[in-house]
């Protein structure tokens, strides 16, 4: 499955060039050439699936298959202290290509990539209404 | 394999309680007691592995297989606009518990998860470079 407007699908495909590192029968690995940092990867299935939660559980599992080897790699070749792997579904969430893509971004002290962390605590109950919305959804 | 002093083997030996919403021979999947938003749900392996790089292939994939279905589920119940999946890897990265876990987050307009993005540009060759410095790590 292809979507011709779309860049990754293009990358995919060969029409559009891309610096890879990995390839197999489900995804891509690629560097991204705007990258947060040096070495930022992002790996794809090669079917177009805008969103993670519309992948199968088998195409989850053979995409996420090299994710362990892509990272030790990443962190080897980059030398980083440490690395977020990060995947975004929806403009609010960040999403800018509408393929699924799991960034792979090596982390070092000063380095430019933020995020707050603003936990928050659940009132009575609501933590255990809201774990059974999830199960009957499951 | 089993670290006692960490509280997700804890969780997964329930010795530490939690509100689990779904679990396999992989891994459990359970709410964050200090959520970013309302719905944040962790997936954890059972074994205790502190980064996704020390997983094997076959556990990445089994413990990832059902990441859609979550992300589809914590979607539903808590009719969100997108979602974050985050899995940190190293204090550098945000790191607190050094059991790999990845987060899945609701995400909403106005919400208090804010992270930036600062798209770099490589000079000439080294993209290239790096490429290859990984594909030689792989």
């Amino acid at each position: 499955m292809t979507d011709t407007d779309c860049i990754f699908c293009g990358i995919v495909s060969r029409r559009i060039p891309a610096t890879k590192v990995y390839e197999d029968d489900a995804g891509i690995a690629f560097m991204d050439i705007g990258p947060i940092a040096e070495g930022h990867v992002l790996l794809i299935p090669r079917a177009h699936v805008a969103t993670v939660d519309q992948l199968s559980p088998d195409e989850a599992a053979a995409l996420l298959r090299p994710l362990p080897a892509l990272v030790k790699a990443v962190q080897a070749a980059t030398d980083c202290e440490g690395v977020n792997v990060l995947q975004n579904n929806g403009p609010i969430a960040h999403q800018v290509v509408q393929h699924v893509h799991f960034h792979i971004i090596p982390r070092n002290p000063g380095d430019e990539f933020h995020f707050n962390w603003p936990a928050h605590a659940y009132g009575p109950g609501r933590m255990k209404q809201l774990a059974e919305e999830i199960r009957k959804n499951l």
